[in-house]
């Protein structure tokens, strides 16, 4: 398994519409005071127009064109997401035909939030040297929001980032570190969404079929309870992994759920605020396509240079959760 | 990237419920005859209280009981799968919890049909030596079905198999010996299904929304012309890649889509019948879990034995196609 690990481009998309905390209270009872303090968002992206495929679409051609790559030089195509489309075809396929990556094979992964990162495991492990990858994580949470429950419909939003990895040994110097991923599904009851319709003209009604949970629905003690435990731990075990310790990374990727969660996150390691980058406020919760929004943000904001060790966690939906800590 | 593969289990779960092809009539305009004769078809079984978790469960426990494994063994489970019961949790999740895998991380793939191919390239790709996996194809295709719509409604059936496989090699001497992927995004909307919901307060109506496009919709001409002739190119690269020939081959485990398919298929690649096992008639097309149901009753009726080289072939929705190559 090779450890050359090269991101040579990263990019987002967002809907254009911007949704403000102000907004939301012409919908359900909640004030911009009380998300704000509970969550640190202060606005969302939502889909007016734009689709999951679009906006996947739109950061794959910013990737090609930022590093200058002939689409036919793609080999993999994979989109993190748990808000497709169509259930066929998948997002990744619908990408190599936008781009014309001909000799891409692409498909999609469902990790639900911690989709990005165990994208990264999946092309870390996919590419031979000389290759070249496609990891886009891309949402349209808004159609499985309920916009009247105040408990849920505050926190997410839509959005797209990708990364174009390389390993190129003779493009860059970019590496593989190290990493560690989990799986909870005890306690995926916790945070579920999207219930597919289960009918056929030979299926008895059963009272889990009845209950319609298409929208959003999340205890939200448990998963905070889940990420503020798991999220340092996994952690903790990718840099036990790389060798290295929390002081060496120059900045912590974490998933964008919470800025509470991501304070309590940098607590119990000893972070300091510099290594938890958060733009949380603008977008919220944008599951598998937050880490490479804040990610590219990052880079173009120049707050990461060639050589920093980064180390990006993922958590959520399964539940589930994975850090890969990586040289940029 | 280790080549050790061992099948150590395989399994299957089908719907207790089986549909002929003459109750079909009661529904649309069609006949015995005319679907047996355009697709091979005889029966198919339908979920009237399974799930594709409780189907992909069912194949999960049967493959540690064969095994006589602990569940706490298994390092990764991946389920295949088009027609999930939720977008969160993901299926494998939900068998991870099931059968009691603390150890395994798990989650879903979507590349439809071929989604159980793929799967396959991914677990060997994952595996380290003395790691297992859980590769699960599952899918209750029922619920993406219009049961008005003859072109489309007596072709598909539920299902779900699966396999065991573990690279320890002490264990087995099952080996990985090449393998073909490609991806046809730009021949997508020939085979659509699942349409998602994409409606918030703020989106605009579009074509496209409008269509609800939730039963499958497929240009079958398209399709058959893709599999007769993009199945035979990339079997033949996937031997290429093993170096081996096609009457080295035992079995050819084909997605069982549609028979003259499969005859085409056999004809253009000049195998014989005996290397070309079909059991559509019983199931209909399955998606992903079309071969592993096809190789479990292999095994089952010791038609493969140890040391047999076989071809995996899956392909449809993305438009995907995928061969991997495994001495069993």
């Amino acid at each position: 398994m090779t450890t050359n690990f090269s991101i040579l481009a990263s990019a987002k998309a967002l809907p254009t519409t911007q949704v403000m905390n102000q907004e939301l209270t012409q919908l359900m009872p909640t004030s911009d005071n009380w998300i704000k303090q509970r969550t640190g968002i202060r606005s969302r992206h939502i889909a007016t127009t734009e689709t999951t495929t679009s906006l996947a679409v739109s950061v794959a051609q910013q990737l090609l064109h930022q590093s200058q790559l002939a689409a036919t030089a793609i080999d993999l195509i994979i989109v993190a997401t748990m808000s497709p489309d169509y259930l066929t075809p998948a997002t990744a396929p619908q990408v190599q035909a936008a781009i014309g990556a001909e000799q891409a094979i692409a498909f999609d992964i469902n990790v639900a939030c911690a989709g990005f990162v165990y994208g990264m495991q999946l092309v870390h492990q996919y590419l031979q040297p000389g290759q070249t990858a496609l990891l886009i994580g891309s949402e349209t949470l808004s159609r499985l929001v309920d916009w009247h429950d105040r408990s849920t419909a505050v926190l997410f939003g839509d959005g797209a980032g990708g990364m174009l990895i390389s390993a190129n040994p003779s493009l860059m110097t970019g590496r593989w570190l190290g990493s560690h991923y989990a799986t909870f599904g005890t306690d995926g009851h916790y945070l579920t969404a999207g219930q597919q319709p289960r009918v056929n003209p030979w299926s008895v009604a059963t009272d889990e079929a009845d209950d319609n949970r298409w929208a959003f629905q999340m205890n939200g003690r448990r998963v905070y309870d889940f990420a503020t435990k798991q999220v340092p731990r996994s952690i903790e075990q990718a840099l036990m992994q790389a060798d290295l310790k929390s002081s060496d990374i120059k900045a912590f990727v974490l998933h964008q759920a919470n800025a509470r969660i991501v304070a309590s996150v940098g607590q119990k390691l000893n972070l300091t605020s510099a290594q938890l980058p958060l733009n949380i406020a603008q977008y919220g919760n944008t599951a598998a396509a937050s880490e490479p929004i804040l990610f590219a943000e990052m880079v173009a904001q120049q707050q990461v240079q060639r050589g920093d060790k980064l180390v990006f966690t993922g958590f959520g939906g399964g539940l589930s959760v994975g850090s890969a800590v990586i040289e940029y």
